[in-house]
């Protein structure tokens, strides 16, 4: 049977603080700024990131009509829960002004992404004025999908809790003490309306971490993964070619390499 | 003594030109869209690109104060003259919101930013809704130097010319019958009043392009370097610390990879 191994989350604490204080030292950054959401993965992080390091600052950036209140609401009490600094700032009027003059309304996704990368700018802005770093909230499930927005929220310097599958999330969640309604919420980037995680990937994510499992780390071929986990080979497809499809999200720009004599690709230099 | 190597420029055209084909195949998208400054870059991508494939969007979005007249010119002359669509957006009602949301000025950095991303907002709505990528116009000079803004005019799809360097991408202009006015023009990225390439990088694109030809390229030592090209070893050194300093744009968000049981890291797929 296939299941993602128990993990000691006071060791994975540790690991991501040092990660922390680690990133701090080598870019001479004085401290982290981090969009929270009202979601699980932002408040692990936001509290991971206050335990690890006196400077954090919050951004919380709702959208009006598409964020619910609760949200608003979750996020301000952790982040007085964690005596952090937090600014509150409602982003629809930017994006009205870009859908004005852009001067076409896109569909629900080429808009939802301007959110993403409102709240993208806002983060840099104050992490630019401060000297601050600039923490991505991103899951491992979530990467490995490309469930985010390139260079939205996918635009940041550091992934602390990118290598948790959403599953261990909610139980790192647990042993931080974080609060029981943000645990329970259903995942939601909510970039439009009704939008919900686990209704637009097709499958929940007690499966889909289990798919993904045993794809990237046990590196186990699909038939077996089906067997095991007595579902459809072309589920477990579905995930492998989302994961490859979506590469290009991970790996960012590509670079058009010239063969030329004296054009070497890879840029490598030399060690002093 | 440290030469760039004389190219053949219809050689690098059609290497470019195949690397955009190549990029529409693998991702099926439907065509490309690229910002237009009038500045030397955007204008040698836009006509390869307009060069080699049907489909291309060209934005130019100029800010007022900022960008000189003439670059507008620039841009819609080079745009008629290679009979591609573009629209004209003006960011400054954009930035403006977005200055008085965040609720103060920041320096002159932090706030240049802001346009260069701005700017990558409108190209992948663009992008999003036509199903186009977005071509991104940095050459290797100012990408090994980090002379872009990271998730700003770095974030993009392709870098069509990121594998020549800047005074490379002058003679490849001149190749392609781009305006005398265009390739004489001193660069500038005009995040600021007053910011001019060379001025800020404190050195000659002429010379630059010779150290990082030599420290990249031919991988020689920093003193051999000095010696060859009758310079003090700190110029190198100034150089090379640069481009070291700035790896963490050209790598994207570093990932926290915990060295736990069953948690692996790199994410690797099985072939299938």
């Amino acid at each position: 049977m296939i299941s993602l191994p128990k993990l000691d989350y006071n060791e994975v604490f540790i690991q991501i603080s040092k990660f922390l204080n680690r990133a701090i030292e080598n870019s001479n950054a004085k401290g982290f700024v981090i969009g929270v959401s009202g979601g699980i993965d932002s408040s692990v992080t936001a509290t991971v990131a206050a335990k690890s390091f006196e400077k954090v600052l919050a951004l919380i950036m709702p959208e009006e009509d598409l964020t619910p209140k609760e949200d608003v609401e979750d996020a301000i009490k952790l982040c007085e829960r964690l005596s952090i600094n937090y600014k509150l700032i409602t982003i629809n009027e930017i994006k009205q002004k870009i859908l004005e003059k852009a001067g076409f309304k896109g569909g629900v996704k080429s808009v939802g992404n301007i959110s993403a990368r409102i709240r993208m700018i806002l983060l840099y802005y104050y992490a630019n004025d401060l000297d601050y770093l600039v923490l991505g909230t991103g899951d491992k499930s979530e990467i490995l999908m490309g469930y985010y927005t390139k260079y939205g929220d996918g635009g940041v310097d550091l992934l602390p809790i990118g290598d948790l599958y959403k599953t261990q999330v909610r139980e790192f969640g647990k042993f931080l003490g974080i609060d029981e309604r943000i645990i329970k919420k259903k995942s939601s980037p909510r970039l439009w309306e009704g939008q919900e995680a686990e209704q637009e990937l097709g499958i929940s994510y007690e499966l889909l971490d289990k798919i993904l499992y045993a794809l990237v780390d046990l590196e186990m071929p699909i038939k077996s993964i089906a067997e095991e986990l007595k579902i459809s080979e072309e589920i477990v497809l579905k995930i492998y070619y989302t994961v490859k499809k979506n590469e290009h999200k991970r790996r960012g720009p590509i670079l058009c390499q010239l063969g030329l004599k004296g054009i070497e690709s890879g840029y490598k230099l030399p060690s002093i």
